[in-house]
């Protein structure tokens, strides 16, 4: 009757935690039955013995770059949808949202969201995938007749958008119009949130003196820029009662600035990263390590080729304020945060065709690094170790952030983002506290990249 | 194998709908199984056709007082536990805790839950109950020697105290040596918060000038004052770290306030009512019918005993401004209230031992009428009706606010509160929106009181 | 010994009313001696008797818009320098300051300044008048060259930006790049805070669908464009130290984030009018008059050409909410505003040159009428019968805000804005109050303008 | 003419600085003329040069027990009215507000009143004085008898209630009953708002702890409970609509609270002291001088009998966080706080009749020890050294907080608080910045105490 019986597990949805003796049967890859005790025996079936475990709904990773199409020719250095996938299923996620993103000079999107599926089939993928349309030039072409085809042809259910990087940001107006259309189809808007003329000038004169060491990174980026950008965003969206997401959210103002819209009914979801719950910018300053505490040799140090920092360097940047920090947290916990992803954007530091970008002249340069950091794979097990296992939130609220939720955003919930009868069988199973204690290692990551910004962090708990 | 079967229902939780084929199997009282399809078929079985209707966790109504022992002889006129809990299930409430209320001079709680115990049992229930304990006398022996034991020998897991009524008002410092029990065994500590002093400031400078009709009741406890213990029983369970609930919110400061508390990590919860959502207090002023809008025709209004009003007086009051009524579906909304009860307060008008207390001048005079509504058979289908079908919730927060948030409030998690194998059987059917299209009529309610303050209203669904 | 002494009036300054037996001797038009009683007697002396009056310090209206070069011809239809200031003496006001507007193209300001004192003295002034400088084209030279040398030979102490208006609005980065530089020389940034690209989508959209009587104005400028611009002004201030001025706020939004600023202690200041603390939008659909509750015979009514409610457009528009007016009252009493200017902005309906802009289709269209509306006269007397007489704010506020403060913000306190010995001589006197009763009205105005905004208003005082 | 001039001075007042050459002529006590430049000659007056100095009006300050009738008979250690007001002049004070309080069993409080004005003027005082009167037992025939008539015959302004202090703590009827009549007479009600059953609950928690050294006492004195009677006090006067001053602010959470309900136009007003400007509760832990940094030998350390941080127990506490010192000096800068007075509440410590209270057991127990510091004279110089000249509050804001505003809260505006024709000539003259360089020591000072807390403080200036 079942392929498969996963058995005497405790199923956690965002509400409940079922009973240990709970049976699962699957079958054609959906879930079938739930069950209080033992399910008919039957020889042929697979069996996985979950006695003693919490199973979660599958990982679902909404902010993840793969494979960008990018300006220069060089910079396709990082994750393959390959490595991406098999690194995020190794992690216990089983959906990733990747980006289709458009160049300022593209007229149509039909050509790039192919090219994307492209890539993604070319060698096979180890989880289920979807992408969103990152829009950098909305024409009205675009917005009337392509966002209304991709969206009920080929399931992009989302558009992001930024409102910083000159090459990238969008104005107030093109803004509004896209938010009129993604509210008329129900998609979500994704929205990087930096006010680029604040970030620009502070760039601008750490220039002019000099100051490009990675930790400048984080002066360049203030957190005023953030909390700027959100409350437009959140005024737009206002204008014209339309969902917006604030994505990779990392600041007191920000997140608060959220919650007050969230608590006027105000339709403006929040999404942070593993970045800004565990590390401060502080942590760009030395050879690194993301303040995991572990101890450097001498030697270590003196080999350092001063690049530790610049792995670092993401936007928005880790913050230099420990209120920041215990900020997101309090969004984590207290409900302001609807969807926990890991902005997934990996580049190699040693590259084959040569050293990364930024250090051509012996000296790393935050202006000139590329911003992102891999995290795919470790994401839930972090969220687990120090956000479960050390009491900040509970299971359920770890099963709403990673899987329920960002299934409802992004129209999954039918299929994905619950262990129900019906819905698609993406179980991830977790052994108990304290059966791992181990420190996480780019060695055990299956990644194709050369290092993890958490590299020492624990990790008392993986999925099986 | 299985008792009884439900099919084709969709089961709701928090945050999942199933989809609309799904089958339970119910056994010995408690859910089984859960199956996307028919659960295998057996002769002998009982089916229920839940084609098309929701299927949610049986309600649970933690603020009902049936019975209690009263400082005057006559006041017993209200509900028993066999009609109270009658018109519980018929509502579709599965779960009621009730009070045991100790009085000034009551030594021993022992006695007291003795009695209520042989209350409820004596011509039975028919739904699941509990009790929480009201002290208004706090003795030492009483926190550290009783409460422990009724904790975890009679499975009384809440205590109540008001910081109003002169007979049952306790102090701050009360108040904080009951946290600290609470806190320690982790019962759950409901505050009725109003400011007793400047309530009685008022009802004296309003008794000086005559002013006692029943709207007058609303100027009396004004929401300054509910306002204002609020915030104290909030800073008292700072202070002690002790998790609580201010019970039936009726204004926008006090859920503003709690909101903070929420926002800031404490542990603060709140419970609302049906008719903080429902109605005003101008409703008072009139023949009543709680501005559902229904006509009273010229003969109706001269045949008004003036007691219309009278019978709406329940503490704290129907509010003033609608701002305030905005203010309590917003928390309703956004995830301030926690729980959703009746408060089910019953006093029968016509009394056989004579008219109600408060009539005898021939005026109703709000500072003699006892405080109080019946509802707790109104309660759902309200909701349901104003809440879910006029889509200013979900049904998964409808679950959430009547079921599953109540059950971990009072330590029933693990047996109810949730649609889940290895849970009880509490399950209510409610088919969907539009079927049923009707007024809500003392007639049809199964109380033994003789009017609802919810006459009139409309209720879209009802439960089967 | 003295040219002019005012005797036994009561002098007013922002903190003390002086016994009503107060003496000032006044010589080369500079405040030279104040005495409890008489000044020692001399014949040659001009006297004027103040008893019973209250005497203040001479208004200060620093929000003057008079003789502007337009990119249109035939635009100059409003005051001149003469006009405008012998209307402003007639109401109390005895300094302005006007705006000399940079154009995109103008390469260089001093031409410009030039320009403008030519126009200022062509024909006399009837009081003091300096200059603010509105950019709309901030280059590095008029930036580092120009403006130091305008503040330092000019006296120039005031810039002015706009964040509306496709020909005048200026980019957050030149907003930053202004803001440095007047933060290091000392000077005011005054900023017109509303988000265009908001206005702009509502306006299209309100134009798409033929929707351009007056009253439209006010929906097309809402209070979200309003309160998303001042917050980035304030954090764009808040990102370089930089005092700013938030002129004409008008809305409840606005006036409550400025606030919260600067209860944080940043630099930020308000400034509000008149027309924000009396009038709501209501007042552009009928036939005007500003809801002062005058009644208008069917006659008057069928002879309106429409153009009552266009003669109140201004920017930011009268609001719809009481509660914008109410908040604004609130910034006024609470200490929020810090200057209360008249934002004088003429324009005569009946043109010689032809009937007004904005009429060609014989239908008045809120999108083509000029913006603006004349007070400098009326500024005074409305403060005075609407605020102090009406008991909103003391007579010491009053001063605070039409004289003390705003000649702090602009270089001019140790001339003007206090009455005490070396201070300019410019005085006040006002008789009390219900000497006067009745109703303004444009025949009594000595302004070239042939309408007010608040005919009919009352003003039960007038300076003499 | 003059019996006194003083001459080339710069009056200061709250919103004014005169120019240099400014000459003032006094006769008779009080102001007549203030002239910009020379005054005529007249060989027969007394002349005092203030070349290049501030002037401001005579200091007042409004919280200042002294001498006053205490439940215990060895309880008059501190300053009679002599030394005190010897102290207050000698600090640029020229008025004090001293208390006379009820005890719970005065039936009257005209023989409290006539026994305060004998001791007061028993040995003479050296600057005028008032009295408030601290109500712990408001009977009717007090409050509806007694208060109007001192009110009208006696000058009294204003009543003190306090919140906290078992002795003297007033309930919340009794607080509405008060502010009814104060409202009424326009009299100003002070109140100390702490809540005591919260610090009585960590009091009796320390000590049977055995924790009650001095640095305890902050401990026991949380912010929170200061926060929570702050709001309480708020939310009585709201319901009255009666104005309050709340004395001694020294937290974050009640400022914060007080300008909330500023900002609301609520009449309320605070008070704060320089301990809480200047002090942290680290400075009860060690042996004292109140965090001034000077560094202490070990023979000083061995020699300390454990009583120098019990000299720093003031009620409200110094605070544990430089957030509320940070919060307080906010208040005084963005305007919440209304006066600024010393709570100068004097006991010596090596008292005649013994070592002090406190100190029996041989360790200081700050359950024991009398609350209050000695601080009447430092007052002033303190504020002008640590606002004005280190640049945190302008001089016009220093008088406002210690003169102008206080006069207007008790009553006093028409005589006292600003420095104009007609009113009393009470001057202070202080020379620049920078002309003196000395730390502050009890040597110096001119109380009958035998120490200040405030030893080793700088004080840049010093009232002539």
């Amino acid at each position: 009757m079942y392929d498969l019986i996963i058995h005497n597990g405790q199923i956690v949805s965002t509400s409940h935690v079922s009973s240990p003796d709970t049976w699962i049967g699957i079958q054609d890859e959906k879930i079938v039955c739930i069950q209080a005790g033992p399910l008919p025996h039957d020889a042929s079936k697979r069996y996985i013995d979950a006695k003693g475990a919490y199973i979660t709904p599958g990982g679902i990773d909404t902010h993840v770059h793969l494979q960008q199409l990018q300006v220069a020719p060089g910079d396709d250095t990082g994750d393959t949808f390959e490595s991406g996938t098999r690194s995020a299923i190794a992690g216990g996620t089983t959906t990733i949202i990747a980006f289709a993103n458009q160049q300022r000079h593209d007229k149509s999107l039909y050509p790039l969201v192919e090219e994307y599926h492209r890539r993604a089939s070319k060698d096979g993928t180890w989880c289920d995938y979807g992408f969103h349309v990152i829009l950098t030039n909305p024409t009205k072409a675009i917005l009337d007749e392509e966002i209304p085809v991709l969206f009920e042809k080929e399931g992009i259910s989302s558009i992001k958008v930024y409102m910083t990087y000159e090459a990238r940001r969008v104005g107030d107006r093109d803004m509004l119009e896209i938010m009129l259309r993604t509210r008329k189809l129900g998609m979500t808007l994704m929205i990087h949130a930096e006010n680029d003329d604040m970030v620009q000038l502070v760039i601008d004169h750490l220039r002019d003196n000099d100051l490009t060491e990675p930790h400048h990174h984080a002066i360049a980026r203030t957190p005023l820029a953030e909390a700027e950008a959100t409350n437009r965003a959140i005024c737009l969206s206002n204008l014209v009662s339309s969902p917006i997401l604030i994505v990779h959210v990392s600041s007191s103002a920000a997140m608060s600035r959220i919650r007050t819209a969230q608590n006027d009914l105000q339709p403006i979801f929040a999404e942070t990263c593993p970045q800004y719950l565990l590390m401060l910018a502080d942590a760009m300053r030395s050879s690194g390590h993301g303040g995991c505490g572990c101890s450097h040799s001498a030697e270590e140090k003196a080999e350092d080729d001063g690049f530790e920092g610049a792995k670092l360097i993401c936007s928005p940047p880790l913050r230099e304020s420990k209120d920041d920090l215990d900020a997101v947290w309090k969004g984590m916990i207290n409900g302001t945060v609807t969807t926990f992803s890991s902005d997934h954007c990996p580049s190699a530091f040693d590259h084959p065709k040569g050293k990364k970008k930024g250090l051509e002249s012996g000296k790393a340069d935050f202006t000139k690094v590329p911003n992102g950091l891999p995290g795919v794979e470790t994401r839930l097990p972090l969220l687990m170790t120090y956000g479960v296992e050390k009491e900040r939130i509970t299971v359920q609220r770890f099963v709403e952030v990673t899987s329920t939720q960002p299934a409802h955003l992004y129209g999954l919930q039918h299929r994905k983002g619950s262990i129900a009868p019906g819905m698609d069988a993406d179980i991830v199973i977790w052994f108990p506290n304290g059966t791992i204690q181990e420190e996480i290692s780019n060695d055990k990551l299956h990644h194709s990249i050369d290092y993890t910004p958490f590299e020492g962090f624990q990790a008392t708990n993986w999925p099986r």
